[in-house]
């Protein structure tokens, strides 16, 4: 599988904030974010870094 | 391996940007990329899409 876990980087922390995500777009402003299992979620905010081969999102708030 | 392919979306078509992208973030207004090779980019626009099950990402102008 090649999905990746969204995290939230927040003062020189990360926080799991939505696993095993398939689909990701920006959508209103914000960032949508789809898992494998349907799950669905709105982020206020944007992408700091992404590294698929450590599967792995990182976002943080504006 | 978990990489996945960087296109350009202009006018309804998909074209390759970057192939086996690993690491993208944005920097200074653009996006960087980087693939499993070592090869780096900076494309100056956004991320339309991403859909790690496909191994792809849209990319698109501003």
């Amino acid at each position: 599988m090649c999905e990746a876990n969204a995290y939230i980087y927040h003062d020189g922390k990360e926080e799991l904030y939505l696993e095993n995500v398939d689909v990701m777009r920006p959508e209103g402003g914000k960032l949508y974010l789809r898992s494998l299992f349907g799950e669905q979620k709105m982020f206020d905010g944007e992408i700091r870094e992404i590294s698929l081969l450590n599967h792995k999102i990182v976002l943080q708030k504006k």
